[in-house]
């Protein structure tokens, strides 16, 4: 008997207390009856985070700011449970974010680029349809554009993540309660392939469309909220500041994380919300100390706000964790160490920023000046900026996985780590097993190590919703 | 009020049960009470494991026996308590492996490189001492020098780590139970400065002395044993079968712990154990992925049969940890990843192996055929082996902590990158949050995140000693 047979034959009892088993690899786990239904479950995924980044954005946070993380705080007063994830695909070892999200999502491992669909076909119903049949108000939030693949694994089933205009398509079609995000390039008929004006295609559905941080904050309650916020991803935090025009436009993941609870919150049947950190995942795939450890300390502040609302609240499962590592990066021993890693409370603008500014005709000088403006007046070296500068004048690229316009992002990592001491593996995902945490009605089934499949079957027990789709 | 002050004022009650105080920065953590004494505390360490040499030792377990490591079969079958441990030394966030076993074993932080020392000189008592005191066997087992710093934090306080002639001579003054593991270059009159013999001093303490893996497995129990049993560091168990001498002479790390155990077990009083997987982060240093990995699972070995013991005997906690991070290693995505990381399953020898065998004189095809010896039939290229040998025709030199010979250990590595898909951030270590698992009475005192020093106190409380020392 297959498991999805298993579970869908009816052994599955499910009354006031859930007591369910999960079949995986032929183990069989039973969990333990959960003590009281979670009304609401929030998902938060910083996207790409490896152990190291927990633990740079903790000692960032207490060298900087005097106190710990939220995430760790949370471990440091034994107010979660916390276990080991193998997010392994069903194709590799190392995952990418649309198999990742699938498995939690569908419940099943898919092919690295997959979202919830077999190899020979097969689709597998994604867990906030599941939730909003069950009569929950569901919603994705995320500083990636919103039908970038951690999102679209919880959402929807379709052969490729790349096909974005597809995936928007089909968000018109389900009746979710908030998409908060970036992406308009997704949604705009003007870049569209098709033309389809998909605000148009929401607005008819009864949806407010925001797309700035002013008219997300006015929005109202009462109407499933559709927010798109940039082109493409939403900038990095630390860029946030850096153009008055974006830090007006622009909603932190907190602001938007707030303004989605609030939407969802007073509904009688409950509701279900992931939260993204996506840019984690694309400042570590650029080797981007900046944008990494701002942008996970964004998540952190969006980790504080919701507790808050789910400590007050008392009937939300609330999941913390990560979807795979990426360039596992890490404070490198040395004299100078501490000082050195300090310095990056002071930087003030992403490597994006700093590589995006530099033309064929800008001066080593200018290069100099650019990135001491940007990395808290670190001179780098008249040869240091020859070998950037030479990137762009004699058309050596690199390339990667964010990196359209093959700037050296990894020679400028290469440059910085003798003056940050922080170091990276490689500009990818690894295998790392991930961290992962949950707080509330629920926590209580998290065993130290899990397969990613398991979280599938874990939130609709928490939540008391059979799996009978 | 400081800290020591407090516990020695005579505040910790300690009846048959203990419930007692932990202030560190300000908090007050209160231990529960254990039900239940631990008799026996076994502390392993695997030095410098990074959270991706963890997971590598398991997916290789799983890829190649079919089965998880003995670490995360334990979290699968939540038969432990798991945290993250802050590492940090006095003066850094990037502890060397002295200042991490001294704030183990000292309970306080020092500088690195010191021994349970303070900068103005203050001492700290080890806690084998304190355990010796209160009537306890204690021994330390490990794969590196016995007088090697993570032993030694748990034995002495000394300024510098490196004086460790000194160390084994402070050694035959303890009077503890069992030392096994490398270092004959401490103990050997022919080695040592002051040209004493050691192992005499130990006879005439009445110590058994063994030198081989023979003389280990037939060592009567009823004598305390000193077992030296290489030079230096005990070989990389990847290469302990490349020599028929080594494999009949060496022990490996678990036969070690085995035999310390039985040493110890019947003592009345029972038994404190520090078990060290050294050479893991020499590995690390090396960026040497099959020593690294064979070591960590020679490791996981150990933990396997201590598990045996522990759960047989029911007294024992058993700690099993890291104490830094070390060059952050991991399995990086892409297309072969999966098959480029299942090489490492027939590897065969370490890079230390491949690199001591190279001369001036040794030609690129000779050089080829080495690697594809060592490393499952994987051909370098010409240019690659080339590149190699220019470090030995040409002096140039690579630098670290364990390379007096100044061997091509981090080119090798970025050579192999491409073929097995494993990737590192630097040559040292890293302030990655350690892994920390415990097993048995006094195991539900461990919070998901603690400092080091947290350990000194919560072994004390574990086994109701009290700290009056």
């Amino acid at each position: 008997m297959k498991r999805r047979d298993f579970l869908r034959g009816g052994s599955l009892a499910l009354g006031g207390l859930a007591l369910t088993p999960i079949i995986s690899k032929g183990q069989v786990l039973p969990l333990a009856p959960s003590s009281k239904r979670a009304k609401n479950i929030i998902f938060m995924v910083s996207d790409g985070m490896s152990s190291g980044t927990l633990a740079m954005a903790d000692l960032y946070s207490r060298r900087k700011f005097g106190r710990p993380s939220h995430w760790i705080s949370l471990y440091e007063q034994s107010q979660v449970q916390r276990g080991l994830m193998d997010m392994a695909s069903l194709n590799s070892i190392v995952t990418d974010s649309a198999a990742a999200s699938s498995s939690w999502g569908g419940g099943q491992r898919v092919n690295n680029g997959s979202l919830n669909i077999s190899p020979s076909g097969e689709e597998y119903l994604p867990i906030l349809q599941k939730f909003k049949k069950s009569g929950k108000k569901v919603g994705c939030v995320t500083t990636v554009p919103i039908t970038h693949a951690t999102p679209a694994g919880f959402s929807v089933a379709t052969k490729s993540r790349n096909s974005q205009e597809q995936i928007a398509s089909l968000y018109s079609t389900l009746g979710f309660d908030v998409l908060l995000g970036g992406g308009s390039k997704y949604f705009d008929a003007s870049f569209r392939d098709d033309k389809t004006d998909m605000y148009q295609k929401f607005r008819t559905k009864g949806y407010s469309v925001v797309k700035s941080k002013e008219e997300l904050l006015k929005a109202s309650v009462h109407y499933p909220l559709l927010g798109i916020f940039e082109t493409d991803g939403l900038p990095y935090s630390i860029d946030h500041n850096s153009s008055s025009l974006l830090s007006t436009n622009v909603p932190t993941l907190a602001e938007m994380s707030v303004k989605a609870i609030e939407q969802m919150q007073s509904h009688p049947q409950g509701f279900v919300l992931q939260i993204e950190a996506g840019k984690v995942d694309w400042a570590a795939h650029g080797n981007d100390i900046g944008g990494l450890l701002y942008d996970q300390l964004a998540f952190d502040e969006a980790v504080g706000k919701v507790l808050d609302f789910a400590m007050k609240d008392g009937n939300t499962l609330v999941v913390i964790t990560s979807d795979h590592g990426n360039a596992n990066p890490g404070i490198i021993y040395g004299k100078e160490a501490d000082k050195n890693f300090d310095r990056v409370h002071h930087f003030t603008h992403s490597n994006e920023w700093i590589l995006q500014g530099i033309t064929p005709s800008t001066t080593k000088n200018q290069i100099i000046e650019r990135v001491a403006e940007a990395n808290a007046a670190i001179r780098i070296t008249d040869e240091e900026a020859a070998q950037l500068l030479s990137y762009y004048k004699e058309a050596s690229m690199e390339n990667g996985v964010y990196n359209a316009r093959h700037l050296p992002f990894k020679l400028l990592a290469e440059i910085q780590k003798q003056y940050i001491s922080v170091g990276w593996i490689s500009m990818d995902h690894s295998a790392d097993y991930t961290e992962i945490a949950m707080y509330g009605p629920g926590s209580e089934n998290l065993k130290p190590f899990i397969r990613n499949t398991d979280i599938h079957e874990m939130l609709l027990v928490a939540a008391h919703v059979e799996n009978k789709f």
